[in-house]
């Protein structure tokens, strides 16, 4: 029951049958996944028609009954995906059923040479790839077949696998050497058709992939409005330096190539996968994890352009992150990709969905500086951003990508390797792979105390690894081996070597008290400001704690007093409230700034309230902020 | 010659036949704009094909052959305006040959009832009217109005204003009470009908632009991706509070809504649009005067967003404001609207084409981080943001926007009123009216002395108001009267009022010497920042003129050093450049932040050279900023 399972590589990644998260924040989240987000989604794609498309098309009445955007098919197959990889490991009957109805209406539609969109192709429709840089056909070919994959693996080959291969092969048949020799402007055929071919063990699936990696980059595509690095058809992936252009795109992309690189041997494409990993992290990454600057493309921004207020930071570009990152993590066994796919889970895929799994955040903006604009209860929201989760979207990727993600996230947790097992994810869990059986308890990340207790172990030595998180930096981490010996060690890796007995415990007690966090000075967008972060969690300002009606652009916070826990997982923090008086003109010589910022119209705020990001926005339409500016004068200095 | 003529209000305008630039600033960018900038707009819009779109429409093959998107028939109006209001003072025949030419094209396109656009209507084209959001016929409309109107003034009745009016006839026939009641998605049908109003004297004109103003807000336009905001049908005009939405939306309506006001004496009306204008100006507008901060959707952004680096500030945004002011100045005779005029005048229409007008900027950003996307130098730009100004755009309003601006700009500079005449904007010029005549002389904005000698002069006394630019806050501002008496004025208005005689010299010292600007604490995107401003002009540093090859982020200016005059227009500040090294994440512990923020890697600058911001982007790619972090730590303090 592998998601991704790569035949080479530093780490083998564990089934979703030998690791089970027991407990704790992802518990609960996979809980209300499987029991309310599924059927959320099902509910939602038979009301608005796009899983209707798929009977329409079987009709002949889809040219003019067609719901939806061109990719409103991928969303079904997405969460065909997610019911696989939920319906594997829990074994649910009745999951299965409905995945072998649902895939009775898709592959009724397929055509005879494999070809199924319900877009495109049929009378009254435009022809078959006519649009590659809009029509979505090859993305949805490529969920199609993540979703056979997920079927194959988790529950055994059915139907849904055969009308993905199918779909593969024709894929491979019309854009193979000689047939359309383009890309498609979404891609994630790529990592899909990788994942194929180790799922089958087809080499002419891994070839293909190949060809639309290496196609990539060559200018196939038209160059428009957003431009070529739109979807990166502007540069080689070889060649690219950075991630650029649509967020989700060039994650999957770079998803794709890692996968390529992996199972051909190219080191020097992982390489520039790796270099541009780097760079984005360093320079395009929110606090949160969140990637994408710019509501216009949904788009990368340039160099530390991080705007918190025009946050686009999509749902799917965090999944898409994390995606990545695993891959990385395979491939290389560096601990900074866990780092990163742990920021993003617990800031970004997490606060997506409200607490009832019903309603979802397609943007995750890090400063929303007004309630307005609340999503309407039981309607298609048109927008991508509001005060808060929507039910359902006109676009409406996110939803199904949260819940695959969710589905499959046990499978994150941990790897092995020849030496032993890694840890990557803390949560409460059970791990049963090969000789080794072994029961983490924690209630990580509202408490950094994690015990791994060792149930069953070959007699021989070997190596359990524990990431450290980047984020306890200069912070004391302390680890107690099974015979008591404890030892404090740095971010990173941190080992265990021995011959385990049942019953050997291992201590990790990470150091999730709360602190300040500052920004690169190059970060414009928030200069002067501070944020907070506990553990993994980044936190926010919410309108809803704060006293008297203010609203959260009130609020000035002093850092030179330490954060300190409040009540739940709150944080309380030291800072005041200032009243800021209209002028005519936001605008005036600096010497009056100066004197004005010197005297500003504040009052003492005996203690201000902080909640985690993710929980932000489940108390009615409120107000945030993640940066917040400090109780010091505006403007900085005037020289040394 | 009167490009807006209410026909009551505070002051009375002045026609193009009683306003003459003489020189200097404004002077050199009209002489362009008529021998340069007109002849690319008709050359482009020739061959684009939205000039070809009316012949196609005569042939019959509009409905296969039309170029462009659906709004282009827009901008062949718009350059007629600026045609006509060029000819008319110049008597430029061969102009006004071409104007008939160009109309003759036009109105053999025009169907027999009126209607009159070549992307709707016709056989295998969209039903006329079947989408009001997107498909801007009425928009159409208003442009071929206010050109028809700018020949009936400027040159006396002619083929285009018989177009004109029947194209209004059609409008009022299809859109008056008991037709189509409802509004277009894109203003300025609303001013150009109570212009050929004021020009015809026919009610029913102004009867239906009254009726558009009403109509809107009331949700008639379909709720989108964008919202109703966007085309400010959320709120009526009498209930809004600030202008929302797409900016040059909701500026041309908030025109038109002044216009409809004055005409039918509706105070609470005109009172809605100034509270609009009040709260628009003090929270949503740029350091230039720009307006628009949402590259998305082209719109205002929430109170205090307005990110420099991603500032859209759209040409067509300036523009509007501009009229916009206009208008709020003739009603009301306050100074304030001929103030951020000035501002926007300098810094967002004059920023816009290059130096030989041959080419524009659509986006007026203050922050430009890398010198890449460069526009094509013979092709259409399909993008609307490049570093250096394009020769044509897929959607090019603005070119034409700017050239009816400058053909228009000589009828902004002087009022009347019964007693006497107003001086709202500085140049050398003539100014004949009455009984009076005037020459300006001046290098204003370069040099902030302006002399007005009275040539004629009717022998009772009358009074010459001197708008003193807000600008000049706290800064001293001398006025020396004809008998050399000389004083001191504040900001606001000036008068000298006698009976003036013939060589008398009214000296205006306006104080343009550099200095420093400060942001509003509540702007978040420029916290820790300040500007330089020169009399009216903004400026930016540039990186072609940093050594070193630096780029402009890596500059820090010293505020407590005041900035002062260098070579031609140029200032020089002090400063520093730093040197950032790059790290794997750009967030990190306060304090060690801190730490690394007190002793940072910098370079002791000898003297930093800014430009006028108008200016830039004329020396090949480069990058800019407008607010420039300063010198001191880049965390404001840690409490008090």
């Amino acid at each position: 029951m592998l998601p991704t399972a790569p035949t080479r590589g530093r780490l083998r990644p564990l089934g979703l049958d030998e690791v089970r998260i027991t407990g704790g924040f992802w518990a609960r989240r996979r809980r209300t996944n499987a029991t309310a987000t599924l059927a959320h989604c099902r509910d939602w794609m038979e009301r608005v028609g796009w899983i209707g498309n798929f009977r329409a098309a079987v009709e002949g009445r889809v040219h003019r009954d067609r719901q939806g955007r061109e990719f409103a098919d991928s969303d079904v197959y997405k969460l065909l995906e997610a019911m696989a990889w939920e319906a594997g490991p829990s074994g649910d009957a009745a999951l299965d059923a409905e995945i072998a109805a649902l895939t009775d209406t898709i592959s009724a539609a397929q055509e005879p040479d494999g070809y199924l969109n319900t877009a495109y192709g049929r009378p009254g429709q435009q022809p078959r790839y006519s649009d590659l840089e809009w029509g979505h056909e090859l993305y949805c070919y490529g969920h199609l077949i993540q979703a056979g994959v997920a079927q194959l693996r988790a529950l055994g080959e059915g139907e849904l696998t055969k009308t993905a291969r199918r779909a593969a092969d024709h894929v491979c048949a019309a854009f193979g050497p000689g047939g359309i020799e383009r890309v498609c402007g979404h891609p994630v055929i790529e990592t899909a058709l990788v994942e194929l071919a180790r799922a089958t063990g087809e080499q002419r699936y891994l070839d293909q992939a190949a060809l639309f990696v290496g196609r990539r980059g060559h200018g196939t595509l038209a160059d428009g409005e957003f431009g070529r690095a739109y979807y990166q058809d502007d540069t080689p992936v070889l060649d690219a330096t950075v991630l650029r252009g649509h967020a989700v795109r060039a994650l999957y992309l770079a998803a794709g190539a890692v996968d390529v690189a992996v199972e051909t041997g190219d080191e020097a494409l992982l390489a520039a996968v790796v270099r541009q990993w780097e760079a984005t992290v360093a320079r395009r990454t929110y606090l949160t994890g969140g990637m994408g600057s710019h509501h216009r493309d949904e788009s990368f921004g340039d160099d530390f352009v991080l705007p918190p207020d025009r946050a686009y930071s999509e749902t799917c570009a965090g999944v898409a992150s994390v995606l990545l990152g695993w891959r990385l993590l395979l491939a290389t066994g560096e601990p900074r990709y866990a780092d990163l796919a742990e920021r993003t889970l617990f800031n970004v895929v997490a606060a997506s969905p409200a607490e009832d799994g019903r309603a979802f955040f397609y943007a995750n903006t890090l400063h929303r500086r007004h309630r307005g604009t609340v999503p309407p209860a039981d309607a298609v929201s048109p927008r991508a951003e509001s005060s808060l989760r929507a039910p359902w979207f006109a676009v409406s990727c996110c939803p199904t990508n949260v819940a695959r993600t969710l589905a499959q996230l046990p499978a994150h947790l941990a790897t092995v390797d020849d030496h032993g097992l890694q840890l990557h994810q803390y949560a409460d869990a059970d791990i049963a792979t090969g000789g080794v059986r072994l029961r983490i308890r924690t209630d990580y990340p509202s408490d950094g105390r994690i015990t791994v207790r060792v149930d069953r172990s070959p007699d021989h030595p070997w190596t359990l690894s524990l990431r450290i998180p980047a984020w306890t930096e200069h912070a004391t981490v302390r680890l107690t081996e099974p015979d008591g010996t404890a030892r404090t060690v740095p971010p990173g890796t941190a080992t265990v070597t021995r011959v385990f007995r049942p019953g050997d415990e291992i201590r990790l007690e990470l150091p999730v008290a709360p602190r300040w966090i500052a920004p690169d000075p190059r970060v414009d967008a928030v200069r002067g400001t501070v944020a907070v972060q506990r553990g993994p969690l980044v936190y926010c300002a919410e309108s809803v704690d704060l006293t008297d009606g203010h609203e959260v652009d009130a609020v000035r916070v002093d850092p030179s007093a330490p954060p300190e826990d409040g009540e739940g997982d709150a944080v309380v923090v030291a800072g005041e409230t200032r009243t800021h008086q209209d002028g005519a003109w936001p605008y005036r010589p600096f010497e009056e700034e100066a004197a004005a910022d010197a005297a500003p119209e504040a009052e003492r705020a005996s203690g201000i309230v902080l909640v985690p990001y993710h929980s932000w926005a489940n108390r009615g339409p409120s107000t945030m902020r993640v940066w917040l500016p400090t109780t010091g004068p505006d403007r900085s200095g005037t020289g040394r």
